[in-house]
């Protein structure tokens, strides 16, 4: 029997199935009956979980970031569905097909790694070619990038989310130099690539995702010019020669100007070409995605409309349904 | 002998040339004492041209939008060139190299409306086709498409520069929907061909390049989508059935919300995914030219920055110059 | 029996009245019992209603836009007056008295109408009375425009409120003209007159008010200024004569810019007195009888200040209750 | 011979008239010598003045806020006229026809101020009735009332301007409160009256116009309640009777919100619908008037457009001038 | 047994404690049975009281402002504790210990108002202790001074919180006078006594804080400027000489503009040193204490950072809790 | 005879004096002819210097950031002082009096830099002090750190500014946190210390004042971050011991948001309390000591207010000048 996903579950269906819990929390309702409230989740979506009438035995028996067997009933609450747990028991990691839970499986990431190196590989420029190069042999390094999401929620926010952002976000810079010769090919392929470096420790997302206390106090801008610092003393021993300073100027640069304004949190504007077209396409590829998956998602099934998203002050048109 | 460009110009050189001439005014000074103020262009830039001592009989012995034998001293003043004018003649157009006048030969807005029919019509939706078609086959339509201007300033103010703008992001769409299979490939190139279609009408282009009183009260967002409903019409006759009444509706949305935002003049923002791509995509190119001609034309020769440019809140940064 | 207005329903009334109904919907509760959600109004406004334990049976019974007979109780929730249904009813609209849900009777309409037409025919420019005449005796646009709504929530939001709104403004500024000898008064008049016509397709308003997808994506503003092309155009043959190009482009552009800043909308700005007195006089106009509802209807009944209202980021004060 | 009036000097006449002169300055140009700079006015406007070779001896023969006869020559410099003077003597008042420096003539005046009584004393509030009164008898205060500009440059900015402005702003308002019974129509119009009463204290208007340091530091708003205060309780005496407390509030909440937002200074935003309407038509009388000066004196004189003005951000449209 | 605080309540504690009560209401819930809500506090914070199945009797038992004897259950619900009454019952205010009631008793209050006399008299400006005198003199009013709080919510919102952050500024202003030589010592301490005058009428506090009419309508900045010229004509007849205009206009400067920005509510910005420092230091003085109380009082216990506050925009950082 | 200085020059005054020469431009004016632009500056002041008919060879007598003689008048133009140079040579260092052209001599240096190190050395926390010693024997460092200014234009924009500026904030510091015990007063103060530690490297100051590229392209919140890190590294090798992470990440935070909002370019705001006063004690002792230059050296002399001046939108009162 076909699995039931998160994303397509439909209302008051019976769920007898495995997901992955976070964010457990036991708390009593007005009446002073405990229950537990938990986010249930597999790679197509996450849900909100009540369990009425539970207690402190069920909640120790499992851990955020576990998988756990569900058994329930779906339903529509406040515009948004959830699952009425009615039993809940952990489940062996061994006896999951993980492949349910995450956006990218080792396959795909290991070939989006390749495309990265060889992209990074290609380039002209012998002094840049050396800065990547310091990045693609840490092997630390790699590992952390290639598992780091984009972000908390929103865009690319699973395992590898970060690493397909940016190698989308390259494949795009390359398409596009050849239409503009004033812009240097080799940094705004490295701009691409470095412009999140800082994410890697700005968020946590061993178990769940989040922010650590650096990431919110000093913010991956910052922290990925500390990072480029590393590896362009690196580069240097490396390549037996100095990295010519400007170079590496209008790198960190880069980074520290890709959000485009200083009120979106870059303490620099866009100052070289690169820069100026790093954030335009960043921001294109963020938004192309974040917005097509409101549309995809979207919960208003019988509109043209999506329902309306605050954070980004308007609706979005689907177009009309097929009128059968 | 090698013609004298305008962007060329060195401090106190002596100059028999001819050039382009608008913009001509006879003023008094504080003496008062008669002089004549003019601009002098030709393909590489204008200047501002001052002839001491001038009389109604010289102002009247030629035209803007003459050209004319211009006899002076170039000189460096508030931080720019200018011509003081000795002498000035007009010249019959039939003796003019007129290519050292116009950015785009008559060959090269030939190649590109070339490139413009072959993209357009390599659509694969047969509304659009029909809809672009009836552009392309409306020769007076035509005509003044390819002659426009994309601006009276900055960026492509010259004949020819709306067809560039609009080829070089119909190509630059092609290359990036690739990797967005959520984005309509057809409908993002269509928004690209009509996104500025207003501005045949905004601007006046005949003789120097101004905004025309329909353009300034009421806009070529608001002009465009009346050009676009003219030929949907034509459309229907062309293919024999009905425009798709959604698809018209996300092409007029395009041009209407290309801006990006209510405060640069759009009455609507983008709200499908062609129209937020087509909005990012035409800021790209708009900004990486007209960036990247403050970069080659800055007059700071002797410093890494350009000078401070109001408009966009910055300096740029050149790089150092070679030390030698 | 005196009828049961919506506006002033008090807690705890028990109920069996006639009322309009929209926005059904069928929804499970937390313990995954149906219940039924729907709006109850009448010409003096609308409450939430809920129908615990109804099925689909219930909810086949009518449709949105019926007029329904409702059975049950009111009750204050969440500061806001809700009905609890526990019967409903179709009723057929021959055995109902129109008069209690409209804002406007046919007669009321019929006076307007023929105020506005006077209006308009007053005006001393030939040009002008010929395009408003060709308004006039449009008998389908003057259908749509008689029973179009002013807008979907707030002011004038119900059938004849766009005529309303329109008929008041001409009147007000026919009321201020004579002491500003520099505004024209026919242009201000007919700016008045069709600073909201694409409001006609904007918004539909058969059965509820909503927003066209046009208007959406399009806006009233640019929809309104094809309406005005098509009329001109009308207008020269009506009057055997050329429309003056000049004052079509003025009257298109208090349309455009009728919403008096870029970041509400108009893509521009006004740039004539006529468009800048429209600006503050529409908003005058809107204001007041917005403002003035909102200290009508507040439900505070004890204080002198009506609730927090964030949408214009005020209370407003009503004034000390006498003390008795 | 006709009066050479300021607004309508052209180029290069050759000048022997009366003026009234402000702000002279004595000046070493860039060669050491000394020149006179000075502001020429009349009525009709102001120009610059300057005196080549100028010295002390001819500085210190008159005053700012003389009347001088000045010989010399009209020149077009920098977009605008100014006067080359040869010649300037001191000119005593009495040999002055006045009515060439003053908008408003004392006959206009006293009309103004009959007005103004009229309308405050038609009031059917006893109360506002009695609060109007005492400053329609309060001579100083009135003659202060009448002599005050209602501004130091823009709109209104002579002897009797705040008049003007106060009056015009009364009959708009009782011209528009038959339209909206929603507002209080005494409230309204002593709304109109008292708005910039604390004008006559922020502004010195006895030798040409300037902000005092109170009206800078505390400014009109803050200023006016003060009068307000203070007049309310002279019509307690007059009255016999106490002041009702709200109607007061209400009365200066009119005159602290009148601005109509914080960020143009009002410590408050208007909360009542007298207020709202006040603020609104304040600014209707006030930009219809001072738009309309900038079309009626633009010096573009051969365009449809006015030259750009800054402040608000636009130009103007004039429309096409006759073509001949 | 040692008292329960509100601020210390921990879940599904049993309570019988003695509270103040406010803002008591009646209210049917969803299945139309009465319930009783009201705000329950002491002086160390305030929670919400729900009680199920009141009735009118129950209702009346109290009034708003009175002590009570509270039994019930605490809960945490939506994020925060409430208590579950199940009994109440007024208790004499005689029987009652005030001192858990109040921030700040006699005493504390007695001390801080001699800090502020003896800081005021030891001005060495002449002309300042005059006025400052005035005020001191004024047993009404320093009664009321001594008694309003700061604020409405947020911080110093209790009996005699004006008074301690007036006399914490003007300790802190004169803790940095002696690093600033251009700044005037008295009048800055002047400035931080008389910066909020007129919150002793702006806020209502005999029963609750709430705003006046007049405080919502006026505000508190231009209501302080009243006060000061009161007791600035007091001031002359007790120093038996004119003040000196240009003092009295510097301290009325610092009130109106202590918010330091227009769109703060100061209808004029800061224009000397003095005003400047206030706005500073009455920011940090008020900022400090209240994001220091957001830290203190955050119920995010297991957490590095307080929950998020709309209000500042912004999570605080608590530091990690010690791990054991 | 007593030194002219620049700041005290009247005019017409003839000069013979020793300057400091800086950004010498030559330039040919409209009739061709050649002349010297420079600054002509000593502690006190600059101004400009203009030297007519100048040529190559006085062009080359001298370099930028040397002392030389001129000769020469001082003279008003458009509202600055300027010096018409006749006589300009080179003068030996040796042989000029350097305390007329610093503001700071070394004893006052050696005297701040003495004050710091106390104060850092007198903290309680026994990581911060090591951090601090870090940088307090990093001679080179020091040398860097105490030659610095704090701006390029603007308040402390001369060699020891940095420094000053640093200590004064310090002390302020300490002053200012007897008063809120929730402050750790020695990460406010090494805040203090390090907040602008970065401007060593952004700015360049060895002949003139400038920002060096890193400086405009990476900005001196990012750079002094590096720095931070750097020394935390020392820190702990001198210590023997690791740095607690969350006390180095305290300290890094108040750097990067210690400009209060993302649009002055932090790119985070506070989110400690610390972060918090620092960020209102910066800018009280900047914006303190800038607007009070502003008075000090306003140029109105005969009027009560300064200048209007852009950069802070509004002018400066001063006082009334003493009438005589």
């Amino acid at each position: 029997m076909a699995r039931r996903e998160i994303a397509n579950l439909g209302e008051n269906e019976t769920i007898d199935e495995v997901y992955l819990v976070s964010n457990k929390q036991l708390r009593p309702n007005r009446q002073g009956n405990l229950y537990l409230q938990m986010q249930i989740g597999d790679k197509s979506g996450q849900v909100n979980g009540m369990m009425w009438n539970a207690n402190d035995h069920v909640y120790r028996k499992f851990d955020d970031g576990d998988y756990v067997r569900i058994q329930g009933t779906s339903q529509f609450y406040n515009g948004a569905m959830q699952i009425i747990v009615s039993g809940i028991e952990r489940v062996d990691v061994k006896e999951v097909d993980e492949s349910y839970f995450v956006h990218l499986g080792g396959a795909e990431i290991d070939g989006l790694r390749g495309q990265l190196a060889e992209m990074l590989r290609g380039m002209k420029n012998p002094h840049l070619r050396n800065l990547a190069e310091c990045f693609l042999i840490d092997e630390e390094f790699m590992q952390r990038f290639c598992r780091a999401p984009a972000g908390v929620k929103n865009h690319h926010a699973y395992h590898g989310g970060l690493l397909e952002h940016v190698v989308n976000l390259m494949k795009v810079s390359q398409a596009i130099v050849p239409f503009y010769p004033q812009i240097d090919a080799d940094l705004l392929l490295i701009g691409a690539f470095t412009h999140d470096l800082g994410k890697i420790d700005e968020l946590t997302y061993d178990k769940g995702f989040a922010y650590s206390d650096e990431g919110q106090l000093i913010g991956h801008l910052v922290m990925g010019v500390a990072l480029i610092d590393e590896k362009a003393h690196e580069a240097e021993k490396l390549g037996g020669e100095p990295m010519p300073y400007e170079l590496v100027l209008r790198v960190k640069h880069m980074v520290v100007s890709h959000h485009g304004k200083l009120e979106f949190g870059s303490p620099k504007v866009p100052m070289t070409l690169e820069a100026l077209a790093l954030n335009y396409l960043d921001t294109l590829d963020a938004h192309v995605i974040s917005y097509g998956k409101l549309i995809e998602e979207d919960i208003n099934t019988d509109s043209a409309w999506t329902i309306y998203h605050a954070p980004i002050g308007r609706k979005l048109y689907k177009g009309e349904p097929p009128r059968s």
